[in-house]
């Protein structure tokens, strides 16, 4: 049974339903609410950070009766989070109400192996990947196979269901085979992919509007630690132009090809010897937060503009810009505001071990105004969660 | 009895009260919700526009009850409205949750004479202003006194209450005066001005930080119709360095003199003899609505920074950018948003012939690129407006 809390923005004509209502959902809301429109969201939890901006349904993505309350009299429905069932942007569709992006999006980017065939049979670079076959008589047998075909070092990972880093195991040498094996073959079926020598991680984000138009942001750097994204710059610095436009090209090969309405996000392998795609989230996405301030249109507005049929805004960058994810704790926000170009985000999330509870994001004129006022930020947001209670112990 | 709509962010620890839940409050919770903030508004509409944004208690201004609620476990307490009684805040002082600004903020603001005549302590030039005395015998014969002092052509406005244009009357000649005496003498104390030929109306929104600091935005050009905003330009082109070095100058004044706390607006003239003050509102303000893309921190954070205590942010422009007032009308979004650095804000209010009902702000890298785009702008806007129902007839 859903609950319902909040009430739609008075007057507003345009309802936008939005599957999941954690942070990213909150921060659509922001630029729905900017815009006119009603926001209304579904989420398991009732302390769903998105309650601050809109209605929020309290249901399982499985609930029938959520489902439809969900989508009555909505304009158009979308999804915050690749985890929702595809079935349940399928149930929504069946009341009339369209999805944007489709329930395909979903599918192939909630399956490792049918993304990367995708990717594939678009001539786009992956890592090397095996499927690990499911039903072999002999433990691991399989998985072995699979690392043959890779080779070592490689990465085993769950083919559904992974994100930060969670569901993967790393194989360095023969030895950790058995290892890897025993974390993962109770978790379902498995991919095996190849560690690539990459200089950097990169992001794109693109959105593709109804009428096929697509326009693009530039070409993010990404720094990740424990498997969690931990700070974006923007635009790359020191971006070869090719690789800009391979990024560009990927992305609108993908958006064509899956026929997708919205923000899509590629994340990269800045390889040498070719730009190869890790995997896509068929949402906005962390390493877009950035856009709020370093854009003239946000990833935001611009998925909504894109899923309401509206045209695209301008994706050019305002400046250089960086953001700084909260992770586990927040930092003092008199100190973080002190940075000049400094924006706080909070999440209204209680602050836990390895959560996402905001982020930082610093623009200026140039890089090297940028330099000193990201170290600060970087500093300010390191010593909160330094100083946070960490994972509970065995 | 105040009735509550919505709720707060789940975990915020930090919350803001806010007298009044119309767009400037909408607003000002965008920018607190983005921060993290709890917002809560109080407002005697059940359908003000901040209850998409936040908590609306829907109560009057002087109900003690609904001014408890609001004050309950606040951090700080604000006004969006500058017609909210001063015993309000005076009330909500008094449960111990400080008010910013102040409630003399609001007495001077709500009072065109004690106004006037604050500036006039200041050294800070005005239009020629005298009081109507109340209790002559003879009808109008204190207000011919008035606009003997003034000269004519002056307007006579209400000391209290007026807005957009009400509460006002033009005396152009002297067989105009038996007009205005009828139009507002049972309308409250008056004050007559002396008209000034000025060349354009300008506005400055300048910020104080509890510490006393204080910034300013660039000096905006605002023109007028029927007594309403209707178009602002920032920076204000063509802008004499000296006219901005004075309005910042101004502006500092008042808020030292006020011991004030958050964003004012000082409505200026213009005129080529000497910049001179207008009125004051001490809130955010219509023409500063362009901050939110144009500068780098926009009206509405600032001033939930400054009355939290925070770091004043940046307020230097992000190239210029136009606002445009839709008034009475919205327009086709898809038109509006296919201009480039067109960025839409609607309020979720019924549309009603003279009621502001949203803003369309653009942004360009400079003057020449920004005209055609506020001419389409304009264009779109006013399209819509000369469609919508007029004001009923007699």
């Amino acid at each position: 049974m859903a609950e319902a809390q909040g009430h739609e923005a008075p007057g507003a004509p345009t309802t936008v339903a939005v599957l999941g209502g954690g942070q990213l959902g909150r921060m659509l809301g922001l630029a729905g609410v900017a815009l006119g429109l009603g926001m209304r969201f579904l989420d398991p939890s009732p302390g769903a950070g998105a309650g601050a901006i809109g209605t929020l349904l309290t249901g399982a993505f499985d609930d029938p009766d959520a489902l439809a309350r969900l989508a009555a009299g909505a304009t158009v429905a979308t999804y915050e989070w690749e985890g929702v069932p595809a079935g349940a942007a399928r149930a929504v569709a069946a009341t009339g109400v369209p999805v944007r992006p489709g329930s395909r999006a979903l599918e192939v980017a909630q399956d490792r192996l049918v993304e990367k065939e995708l990717l594939r049979t678009l001539g786009i670079p992956t890592a090397p990947f095996a499927e690990v076959e499911e039903g072999d008589p002999e433990p691991g047998a399989a998985l072995r196979r699979a690392l043959d075909a890779v080779g070592i070092p490689a990465v085993v990972k769950t083919r559904r269901g992974g994100y930060d880093g969670k569901g993967q195991a790393v194989v360095r040498s023969p030895a950790d085979v058995d290892r890897a094996w025993a974390a993962l073959s109770r978790s379902g079926p498995l991919i095996a992919e190849g560690m690539v020598a990459f200089r950097r991680e990169l992001s794109i984000l693109a959105v593709r509007g109804i009428d096929g138009e697509v326009r693009s942001w530039p070409v993010v750097e990404n720094l990740h630690q424990d498997g969690i994204l931990r700070v974006s710059r923007a635009p790359a610095p020191d971006l070869d132009p090719a690789t800009e436009a391979a990024a560009r090209a990927y992305a609108g090969a993908v958006l064509t090809e899956l026929d997708y309405v919205g923000v899509v996000a590629l994340e990269l392998f800045d390889d040498p010897s070719a730009l190869r795609v890790n995997e896509m989230a068929p949402r906005v996405h962390n390493s877009g937060h950035w856009t709020i301030e370093g854009a003239t249109t946000s990833q935001f507005e611009n998925h909504l503009r894109a899923i309401l049929g509206w045209p695209l805004g301008d994706t050019a960058p305002r400046g250089v810009a960086a953001m700084v994810n909260c992770i586990g704790a927040l930092p003092d926000p008199a100190a973080v505001l002190a940075v000049p170009g400094a924006h706080l985000h909070r999440y209204g999330k209680e602050p836990r071990a390895g959560r996402k509870v905001g982020h930082v994001t610093v623009v200026a004129a140039d890089e090297a105004a940028l330099e000193g006022r990201l170290s600060l930020v970087e500093e300010l947001v390191g010593g909160a969660e330094g100083a946070a209670p960490g994972p509970p112990g065995p």
